[in-house]
């Protein structure tokens, strides 16, 4: 655990709803030797495995996409929510905790047999995530590994990823 | 111009509605090679300016703030759309063609003083980036530049920015 970033994570009780203790990377952010040691930490796990592509999930993995990719030599690949990509794309539905959503990914993002490393900030119970997953390989990549700077271990997201997928995360709760 | 990056932006027509052409970066951004040089052609414009924060504008200004944050040595400062940051913000509204549009930004973000670049994908009518100026001084920040991949000008957002600003764009259309 890196105790200075971990330091610069604020915790907000009872959001976005009731019961919830939000984990805001915001304070991290914003905080320059805290994003530098996030982005280095992070590239430091994935640089030397032939990763292609960076795949960062809307929102708030967009922030460490370019970051992470320019680091690597990778391309930077968006998996967003629908209706946001302007060309022809592929879409996953997942499960939340009352109701579905949907990612969307380009169906020509990737080339057929590259390695992806994903990205996103949290990892709670795995669902988009694992939705992210499904759409790399539908596109015909591979994704080799899932990147986070917190994970929730209590609800125990690791386990929705596919086990030959390497699961790495900086700060656990 | 730098040929290599435009060639890599993809054009769209009718997205997201009739009538408009749509530079669709994500294919630039897949491009190891054009997504290195989008961010060494930004971070060159500004490395020596005594940038704070680069404030990145949700959510295709993520995409490249933190790598420009990183390289900049400076914090990165998110600005979001409503509802989507967990303490106390500030809010901006602004003109959209028809009706009104809102963003926001943590109260406590930037310290009194500091100097802010902004970074978004896309300059076109301006309306956006003069709302996150707008923001940036209401919690007490310097917006010095204001930089976009894309700038079409003919939509003349340019002028929307105060004259006291820097305005960069890498490609014009």
């Amino acid at each position: 655990m890196n105790e200075y970033v971990q330091s610069k994570i604020r915790s907000i009780v009872d959001f976005p709803k009731k019961g919830i203790i939000f984990r805001d990377i915001t304070t991290a952010c914003k905080d320059a030797k805290a994003l530098k040691e996030i982005v280095e930490y992070l590239t430091e796990q994935f640089k030397n495995k032939g990763i292609d592509y960076v795949a960062a999930v809307e929102s708030r993995g967009f922030i460490f996409g370019s970051a992470l990719a320019c680091n690597m030599g990778a391309g930077l690949i968006l998996i967003r929510k629908p209706g946001k990509l302007p060309a022809e794309v592929v879409s996953q539905e997942y499960q939340l905790e009352y109701g579905t959503d949907k990612i969307e990914m380009h169906k020509d993002a990737i080339e057929k047999g590259k390695k992806v490393l994903l990205i996103d900030d949290l990892l709670a119970t795995g669902g988009t995530i694992n939705a992210a997953c499904k759409l790399v390989k539908k596109v015909g990549g591979i994704p080799v590994a899932c990147a986070f700077v917190i994970e929730l271990e209590d609800l125990k997201g690791r386990e929705k990823i596919d086990s030959d997928v390497e699961v790495v995360s900086m700060l656990k709760y």
